[in-house]
């Protein structure tokens, strides 16, 4: 049977499947679990990455404030659904003042690899790229170098070294709302220097929801059927983009290889938080949580550019479905 | 006084105008009939086709599935409220291999034709073009050579032959989400072949919700007025496309000449079921019964792509109201 | 302490803040005010204009009807909340032919200028530019020439000359749903001839919810401080534009010079009736009323081009916020 | 070997291929043969059709006049190359008014079809489709209905029935500049209705030359091995189209089915008179003259759509090109 | 017998007609009379305004440097023919310093009026907008307010008052390379305030070369039989803007009301220089000199937006050929 | 007096400026030196890269084929002026099959450093990258990693590591024409991985030349005065892009600060053979080979992406140009 190879986090934060419910993916009845109105000055709390931290949880949340700036914040919670969010945004630590001087920050990933958390966003150097920072106590965060060279968006780290090197998923983009993306791999031995780029997954013209573009979600989950991957994929209707979630199986060793991918989505916008808000029908999964032991699995993702919300999975019942439903 | 030229359907759908509802045209407040989630793998239901059928009705139903693939489905039902639609899409019978694969089907609409029904749809064949099939059951379809060339949506055909025709019309389109359209009219005397192709109508850019592109909805209903056509007019928003409802008279032997256009609206999303769904601020009408010896009609209509509801309307008041508020 | 240097108005339409609001701008609970139908044929009714009164209040109101025509309507109230709008649209009275086959009104202001009442709207006279009238009894329009070329809107005079001449604020535009907008400042002599053009602000692309464009809303108020201005401003997600509310205050005798601004916006689209309608995420002021002892403010918006709301504010604290949070 | 199945034409109009030039297709040095002021009104004579015609040649040409209006035009010569063109475009004979008012007429072919010569062309009609008439003079033309509902271009009869239909190629479009383009083939029992549509060849992402549309140019020629086409492929530059030309070879009896295509073009824009006039590098063969016995082919092509231009082929080399470097 | 009323000017630059042309226009053999070059840091001279001065001839010129800043220089030439252009652009007097940080000048135009020479100009002032300065001997230029709100091009003065004011042509545009523009006209009691603007034309669909924009040309010439306005018009092919030229007649007093205008074309490029150079296919006229007694009249045209040429006309057969050729 | 640091080269192509020619920069009169049919097979040869190899020349061709297929090619060369080019592309020599696998190659650059040639171009790996390539004897060429994830181009290496890594100038893209571009600077401690991305220079709206986007030209010569960088700019005219070439002088040791830069361009369209082809109005220069002790530097640059031409200047007084007219 597949597990996940990982911890235990008997703390998740969980709720079962309601009784008439069929979906391998449900909604937690209690989202939005943080309103865009937490914070004084907040206008929107989405797009947010969340791991256990101590006995409870930390995270690291996009805030666009009421200037519609793009900021992160760090945050901790006892339960995983009750945020207490910093008022000031992060403040990076580094000495490289090319480096300091980014314009925005948004859609943060965290992840843990073997002796510190690690926070990749999305940052605005002349452009988006991707920022990484490493911190130890969600109070201290040092920057390092961006990975890339503009556009590029949705950067999101293993959470351990691959064939000896770092590595990521990130979806080069162009300087807009951009009408296409693909997800790429990249390796880097020290966290500074990236190169040995693969392509792993295109957008697909059959399955619309996922016709525009694709982009990774939360951490990949390492699972004895190999790397668990949330994304979201995108689809163009006349009235704008409609972002849902799916899921893929990549290649334990060769991540750029996808093992399987599910055609239909897992869920999309249905519910009034996530059809009405800054930006109508978003479904955009940030954040995983997972309790090795039972296979729970809990999604933290953005509704509607402008709330956090929650749902959750099975392990077994989801990789049954993606390896049922895949169209490699 | 103007009478419909067709049968009786006492077993019709129907609810009274509300007491303080003054509109020609009235929605059902059991809204939508048909929820998104009817099937186990349905995304949406809507823009679908109803005709009575044996004691009850049969239908052929958009359903997109959670891959966001666009399949069209057979549904029967007792009352024309509650429907029991196959999970699986209809299969079409041909054995011409080229028609037979499509990448897709939208939009259908159905009309008896002497002596069968004949299900219009919009059918992907490099672009979208006008698939045609026939049934009596609505289990055996019998698909037959695509009407036009691409690309093309949105194909209506008239309940008996004109001038010794098969006649209907059609709205030729990009493609994507075309930014222009009108309504034309085609023959074919054979359903094989079709030409005397004539242009019936253009948006109006002095009425707003018709300006960008018109289509015929349901199949048109004889009267002794005219053709009665119910169809879609589209304006663009800078938040994207807003769908409503108008009506026009053709001429009963020359219906590419237009006798009256409502210059007004007859419906347009106001309701939330309407306004909020895959594609925000959608009405678009399919199909439409009617009982000749009390003139009511019941038209069936999608709602925000992706729900099925119900609207009701008078003979009587409607064609006063046509030919009141007529802009030719 | 600053102080509004204008008229007291006991009368005016009050709702204290409620007791666990912070923000400086606080919606009425009854809104929207002026629902949709108010009128038997109304689509929508917004981006409305309202004026003390006698002993009660005038208005000039945009309403779309089911034609989707726009078209410019008067309308008299006792409260400022309850409304009385004529079924027909303004007839201006003017000698002169060619300025009065216009094809559109949209988005009035009404203006207070030493003896008389001045409306000022969106006039379509090949393209957009801002139409002027003057009235005293909200019965009789008399209609001046337009006071630019094509293409522009929002056009809005201030209540009293400015270095002996008529000065008015506006938003040149192109024929479409223009992606830019700064406001200018125009001055006249006699309301028929204008020149002395001069910049006053542009979007931002710091702040994002005026990152697109910005337009005048109300008729400027003059304070102790500068003359207030309410204007709104306009993101571009990639699901079409959002329009918020944010305040400016200009130099009294130079008043394209903007002494302060705020970065954070005033009011957004977070309520189910900004958010859902014709177009979703719009919040449009378009009038003030205000009450100089007290210093109570009270603007009339538009909210999703579909209905008529109130919001609140009060001087002082609303002059202490923008000064706080400008950024010039 | 391969030989052409039609007759001789031992007047052709005729150059050796100059001695050291290799391509399997040359130009005439005197192009070009019709220049753009051949009329005293004509702003440009290009993408005509041109046959044997008595001891001569006949043609119809596209003239556009100098108020950038679309004619087609009758003509006649000696040696087809030195032509005399009506001043008067064409007045077609109809009873049909409906079809007689056409908004303009453009890029003609000619095909002769057992008794008499048909002429194909862009028919202005509510957008542009493809008209027919056919004449036995080049004096009298009889216009039929438009063989398909707009948006067409590019539409190409064959010289003989198929399976006992006539039959036809073209490209169906949208209402502008089209950004895609594929050929599809239809057939008609009676050149009044038609049917049967098949999909014929894509543009190709590889071949950039013919990577944003494809489409037919003169009628086909019947040879041993196949039906010879020579089509138009378009590339879209950082500065927009350019048009060239290549050869397919299509299944005799099911001429949607491509036997080879060239991978590279035959034609493309190299010389002044085509990389400069009104729309810049343009190579648009419309029309060939053959003779079988000695397989000679004379394409006419027009240049920078502004000018008539003639090229060269020996069937044998041409067949053996198109072979060697097919990709389908 | 029509003429013009103006003076005479025996020294105008002419040429008559080759023997073989029997256009109404024709160009100079010796164009282009100004090279790009003709300034050590002249990128391209083009679209540039020419009068009669002293005994000879003085011009306003638009000179793109080699940096592609848009400039305008003052010039002086005893024949018309060859001049002498100031190496350093205009500086403008002005005390209003608002006023004086133009962005950029181009396509200037100069008109006499009474007792001094007034230039229009397209001058960036936060957007293209209509600047306006005088002169008497051109070296001093006194800039006064700009005529109009940002966004407009080309406008040009009428040589007299009309109706007690001053009158001025011009094409409002957008920010970019405008794909619509209208004429109108708008009259300023003291070239500083202005209105009482008035639709004159708009492009025609019909007529391609003048079916994406139209705008004024060289100051209109008075004429027995009304304002002599050369013009010009653009298309758009696929391959970008071709800008030609056209004549209409205005009333004399009432100059909004178009008498006669060119369904054809008067030039169009055709020749290498014109449809050669930094923006391909432009003829763009900017000036005309006329001698009442003898109908000559000498128009100065930009080509290519590169170099500057000539191109003559008779009154006689230009306005026969205007009123035979009209399409009001 | 300013220096090359580097070698000479007294056989380097060379031609004097002409007696009357007052450029800083000057064209070869053999322009175009590489004809666009040099090889049977090529439509097109240029953007391409020259390095002194042995007693003559070396180079990487771009050569795209009558496919309209963009590869490159080996050539050799005497002179530096007559070429022989490989009919065969290059065939790059890698173990890693994922990278083989490429769909285009363009625009490539050659560089010597310390003991080998490195090859850079625009790779088609799932969208434009860098590829990388090294060789010592322009026959076998051993392909490495990308660069960077898509979308780059204009990959650009310096001659020597700095600050002990290898570094690389480039600018990121979309996946089409793209509208905008930046120069971004990029180090690597061993060709495999790259980071440490700074930004160099933006397009500059004020020099309209340059104002859509900019890129890196030849390898940057060293001098004393900084890195002597070669780069286009483009500027968007209503038809389309212009490419003209300009310099720019970098820090020795921090190359993403900008010492000085061109206002004006060095050369820009103005030859037939630059202004007409597959794609108007390009220069691009793509190498530059230098002799030392004489300060002669000659220019190889691609025009209208059809032909291969030379131009010539003196470091002197290129340098003293480049500070005399620099703008940051």
């Amino acid at each position: 049977m597949a597990t996940i190879l990982g911890s235990a986090l008997p703390n998740i934060p969980w709720e079962d499947r309601p009784a008439r419910n069929a979906e391998v993916v449900w909604r937690s009845p209690r989202n939005p679990i943080i309103p865009r109105d937490l914070l004084p000055q907040s206008n929107s709390i989405f797009n947010s990455a969340v791991v256990p931290f101590g006995s409870g949880f930390a995270g690291v949340f996009r805030v666009d404030n009421k200037k519609r700036e793009m900021r992160i914040h760090s945050g901790r919670s006892d339960d995983g659904i009750n945020w207490r969010i910093d008022e000031q945004s992060i403040e990076f630590i580094t000495d490289e003042t090319e480096i300091k001087k980014f314009e925005y920050q948004y859609d943060p990933r965290v992840c843990w690899i073997k002796d510190r958390y690690y926070v990749t966003w999305c940052n605005g150097y002349h452009g988006p790229t991707i920022g990484i920072a490493h911190t130890s106590d969600f109070v201290h965060f040092y920057q390092l170098e961006n990975a890339y060279l503009p556009y590029n968006r949705n950067g999101v780290l293993f959470p351990r070294r691959i064939g000896g090197n770092y590595a990521m998923l990130s979806r080069p983009s162009d300087t807009g709302h951009t009408p296409f993306g693909d997800i790429f791999y990249s390796e880097s031995p020290d966290m500074c220097y990236w190169g040995r780029h693969r392509h792993v997954m295109s957008p697909s013209h059959q399955w619309g929801w996922q016709s525009t573009k694709v982009g990774a979600g939360p951490t990949p989950i390492e699972t004895t059927e190999g790397w668990l991957l949330f994304y979201h994929g995108v689809l163009t209707s006349c009235n704008g983009f409609v972002y849902s979630m799916g899921a893929a199986l990549l290649d334990l060793e060769q991540p750029w290889k996808v093992r399987y991918r599910t055609a239909p989505y897992l869920l999309a916008p249905w519910k009034p938080y996530e059809c009405v808000g800054d930006t109508p029908n978003v479904v955009f999964p940030g954040a995983a949580l997972f309790d090795a032991p039972t296979g729970r699995i809990t999604i933290y993702y953005g509704a509607a550019d402008t709330v956090t919300c929650l749902a959750y999975t099975q392990l077994d019942d989801l990789l049954e479905f993606v390896k049922a439903n895949s169209a490699i």
